[in-house]
């Protein structure tokens, strides 16, 4: 939950001035998403949100993420689609930082996934890596083998006072990655940050999908691997294979895998349990006494990790 | 900001069921209140706030809460309107917690007021006085004389680490209100708590008021005194007489003082700013590490106390 800039009376009716969605009602802060701070603005014309980015956006990143958003939904994807001012630009400053306004998606995301929405995530994930396939910009992935070391050099000193063994067998780890990193796997737009809380429901039907600030352009099964992390293990850290193979089965009903893809599937899921593990870490080590964001457990990483290392080959994700 | 429950959608849906508003749209944590934890919920039928009541708030009180509510709107106040249930309850469970569903409001609360907000609030304050009087419920104020002097032992052995001498000033001034406090001034339900972000204004018109969790029965003009401390001070510290001259004055408009109010105002102002002092002091010093919740400042209200202390009379707040 976050809220990092206050806006004030004055400047949001100056803000919401610029564009044509009538009169400010209402501006709520809301207690979700980390990265950025968000609002829901409520108009004379209905509800929107409010996206201030922080630091942790980087300013350069923004009209590859306002044109993706744009892209999508006109390609059919349910996310949330910028609303341009009057000027024609999507992205101003509010507050002295940069800002947009994007449509309210409807929904709910679900705290306790079941197979069925596992099944609808799988084609929603399918859908979006086609509909992303025209898009003509390219970001890089900079949370990946390269980004996994530095994240690794900023925490491994203090990693084994968080879980002992932990330094080594990252360390072990992004070696191997490392060596084994597959190099020509299909590629293009990824979400790569698909978790529950970024995927809504409007009763058990899915209706969108949200915070599009990790995307970038890396290969398509990567991405299915960080989802099917995000989606399919249990709270108590076992796996569910019926929520990963009805993941997978409707992932493929759209979009199927080539062999290759299915092969590299275990060590993609080493690799996308490592960029959160990494990340987490960081986190966990770096929080601020006072800090308005709980760090996530780093070690639910960890242990996902462990997993996949043991696992024989990609048929036991559920793949027939 | 907070939001101290989390609801699963299953949970919200059953929850939300039971009332005649239509389907969950869409609910999100609002990053605002200390003690609750609120939910902006859109539904098939419109927006709405829900609240589920936290520790800080007695469930024995709920129902003085929630009926006041329900008499002020009767009465033309623009504040909250619990939504009753299909089956008359305006106050139910969720999450294991006592919650309420309340009418959304409009506006946006001001963070730099000027002299005609200030003006507003004196206007809205008197009417809100006045329509409490038929109020049958009474609720005795916990944070006044006896309440301060709890606190004040919770908090002294570490005051003086705040502010040196701050523990011998309390102890003081303590003394001096237990002593010349007023008996038998006009009472009634009093908001207790109308700081800034508890004043709607939708542009320059006020469009309502939130955040009843406070109010209790008391003295109507300790309730000008709290909110005078609220409205009437610049953010270094100097008291601005041309707002409390409006805000006095537009509350005289609408509920003439008597003169044994306006000659107590300067010790209930005393009062008033001991009562956040202490319960600021509490905040800071019991705060917890990694809490969703920054504590305000307490001694922003030991400068307004050491104002008050000096004032010569009730003129010198603008009172002609």
């Amino acid at each position: 939950m976050a809220v990092y800039t206050d806006v004030s009376d004055d400047e949001l009716d100056d803000f919401v001035a610029e564009y044509a969605i009538g009169e400010v009602v209402s501006c709520k802060g809301i207690a979700e998403g980390v990265e950025n701070s968000n609002f829901l603005l409520v108009t004379t014309r209905g509800n929107h949100i409010l996206t201030i980015y922080e630091k942790r956006v980087r300013p350069d990143d923004l009209p590859f993420f306002i044109a993706l958003l744009e892209h999508l939904a006109r390609g059919g994807i349910a996310c949330p689609t910028p609303v341009h001012g009057q000027d024609g630009q999507a992205l101003r400053r509010l507050g002295g930082k940069p800002a947009a306004i994007v449509s309210f998606l409807d929904g709910v995301w679900v705290r306790r996934p079941r197979a069925e929405h596992c099944i609808q995530v799988g084609e929603a994930l399918a859908r979006l890596h086609l509909a992303g396939q025209d898009f003509r910009m390219r970001r890089q992935n900079d949370l990946s083998v390269t980004g996994w070391l530095k994240l690794f050099e900023a925490s491994e000193r203090l990693a084994d006072g968080v879980e002992p063994g932990l330094r080594a067998g990252i360390a072990a780890e992004l070696i191997t990655l490392a060596r084994d990193w597959p190099r020509d796997l299909p590629r293009g737009v990824i979400h790569a940050d698909l978790f529950p809380d970024n995927v809504f429901f409007r009763g058990e039907t899915l209706s969108g999908l949200i915070d599009f600030y990790f995307a970038c352009t890396d290969f398509f099964a990567y991405d299915l691997a960080v989802t099917m992390n995000a989606w399919c293990f249990e709270p108590d850290g076992a796996f569910n294979v019926t929520k990963a193979r009805g993941f997978l089965t409707a992932y493929q009903a759209v979009r199927k895998l080539s062999d290759a893809e299915i092969a590299a599937l275990p060590l993609l899921a080493r690799g996308a349990s490592v960029r959160f593990l990494l990340t987490r870490l960081y986190d966990w080590l770096n929080r601020v006494e006072g800090a308005l964001v709980r760090p996530k457990d780093p070690l639910e990483y960890w242990r996902k990790l462990r997993f996949h290392q043991r696992v024989a080959g990609p048929q036991e994700y559920g793949l027939s």
